[in-house]
């Protein structure tokens, strides 16, 4: 038997659960066709509507985590040899571009350098000189870096053929989002991270222009699990028909989760947040820590921070984990064996966090 | 707030899950990346490698439902333009069939009438006139119709190019399968059936050979998310490597799902459904109430019935659910609106279902 450790998770994901979540894991599991698990579903679609802040009609857990969120979008919208436009500056955004040139798709990118965020306007100019690109792809939230990319300027995709689709999955619950009034065509995000929950959903959002992309395919989506059509025709449906065995357990769980955010207040949440990132930031700062975000693109709910000269991440983390139980990231890329990526997310997002991991921190080095 | 429903869960799954199961929710969610998970998840893939009857390295679960678990195996085999054999008596045949035809392979189809087993001897011959087919697949049992297909014989295809790849969703844990004396090459479940865990897991397995199928392709696998390749990667590999957020709550409930499996001891869960498929059927039959499965392959933990003349499903159905918390499933293709599928599996399959269900039908049957 392996041993049970409880973590103070601090690190890009998964988050400590709020503890309502934690309690509504222990709900009887109730079948994936029972009206009251339909009824359950509908009542996440509609929480899901308010922290997305859209009315969108196709808005609904996929059963899987937030990877399987972000192919289920580029699969179901994208159909062989047609073009996406996609930003990158992290590990996330090139993610975006294997997922979809495994899908067949033909990308193109738009970088940046990891810790600066996507200039909207090269990613509005790439769409230009590709107007038939069927959409245009960016992380709002980097979780390998922590910047943020300005979503709102791209609003301007809605006056051509292009759908613009973001990647929320460290945003959703963080930072402000908001998919109507920025004209996202196509969103997705993670139960793990800013909304409180365990790892196991990913929520989906699809505009009516996503909506009628995927409907007007000539070529099914290549995959059957990931199909959004599909999926709408499971929960939204008038008759729902089967099409996998969702959980209720794990849908149980981001409803509460949702419901201690939505209690709270969204914009609550984004200023606690906001608040603890900054607090953690200042502290960094202070000790001579780096931040590898630029400072107008800094995310408060995910810090990608340079250890200071002659600091070995690796032992310390491992130290963090063994002796206090606190977990925190290590860093991707260029930024592998110097930096840690440290979250303050969802219910972990207090200043007792801020707190522990510096006392702890500080006592490691001595 | 939805209703707090307790079901007495007897459709096609997902079946109560083991006290042991649901209690294992509460552990602290740990992040996927955790020396802790990491060495949680080899205890699973260790339990499993015991109930799937196999030594093969490549043995695992799938972040999602049993239909992502045969996603996997198919888009993680095929490439497209290749050739599948698919046997097809049932709904999930058909599945096996249109999963694969999305993916782009030639399917070849062997079928036999809904509620009789497949003849291996037909399938056999369709591979013998298909020698370039990259894989045969078969469901070891039916889910629609309660029919148990024989797996053994086929074990000749080890002498082919051929793979065999066996959907082993309702069966394992409830009927005898062993992977390694069959000479399956791919098989695939899920953790709410005879496993006794809530849905949200696919356990899977690959033969050395499916294994060398898999690294010579010459095409990626169209997903990232199910790319066995990549999950290979992150769970087995000497140095895991991040693929995705994986759901320590999940896993420490499959993992005590499984637990409780073999401290019962395999070969006695399996005469432990055996024993309670038969006194289901026979009560049935007693009653007038048809089975749809030939008598000669029979699965104990799903049976498919059919409603005495006269009586219409969906109404008593309704009323076993809505008065007595009971689930069962309803028929499926040409025995939907006359049959039930009714399940005995992992935690349910007691006496004590038997009785209640026939008890609570009696009375609504006045």
């Amino acid at each position: 038997m392996t041993a049970y450790v409880d973590r103070l998770l601090l690190g890009p994901g998964p988050s400590n659960p709020y503890p309502e979540a934690v309690q509504a894991l222990g709900r009887p599991v109730i079948g994936h066709l029972d009206p009251e698990y339909l009824a359950l579903v509908a009542e996440i679609s509609d929480r899901l509507r308010a922290v997305f802040d859209t009315a969108n009609e196709l808005t609904l857990p996929v059963s899987g985590t937030g990877s399987a969120g972000m192919e289920a979008c580029l699969a179901s919208l994208l159909q062989p040899g047609e073009k996406a436009v996609v930003g990158v500056n992290g590990y996330f955004g090139e993610r975006l571009c294997e997922v979809a040139a495994r899908g067949g798709a033909e990308v193109v990118r738009v970088a940046a350098p990891w810790g600066r965020a996507l200039d909207p306007a090269d990613l509005l100019a790439a769409q230009r000189t590709n107007p038939d690109a069927r959409l245009l792809a960016v992380v709002a939230a980097e979780t390998s870096t922590g910047v943020r990319n300005d979503i709102a300027p791209l609003a301007a995709l809605a006056e051509t053929d292009t759908l613009l689709l973001v990647d929320a999955v460290t945003a959703l619950g963080g930072t402000e989002l908001r998919v109507d009034d920025w004209k996202i065509d196509a969103c997705y995000s993670a139960s793990q991270k800013c909304l409180g929950a365990p790892p196991g959903l990913a929520p989906v959002t699809l505009s009516a222009r996503a909506v009628e992309v995927m409907r007007s395919r000539t070529v099914p989506v290549r995959s059957f699990y990931l199909d959004l059509g599909l999926l709408w025709e499971y929960y939204l449906a008038p008759a729902p028909r089967y099409h996998h065995t969702a959980s209720s357990t794990m849908a149980s769980s981001l409803h509460a989760g949702l419901g201690v955010l939505l209690a709270e207040g969204k914009e609550r949440t984004w200023a606690r947040h906001a608040g603890i990132g900054g607090l953690l930031q200042q502290e960094l700062t202070d000790r001579g820590w780096g931040l590898i975000a630029d400072a107008n693109n800094r995310l408060p709910q995910l810090t990608a921070t340079r250890l200071p000269e002659g600091l070995e991440e690796a032992p310390l983390r491992r130290a963090l984990l063994e002796r206090f139980g606190i977990e925190v990231g290590a860093g991707l890329g260029e930024f592998a064996g110097r930096a840690w990526r440290i979250g303050m997310m969802g219910h972990a997002a207090r200043e007792r966090s801020v707190r522990t991991l510096l006392a702890a921190v500080d006592e490691l080095l001595g």
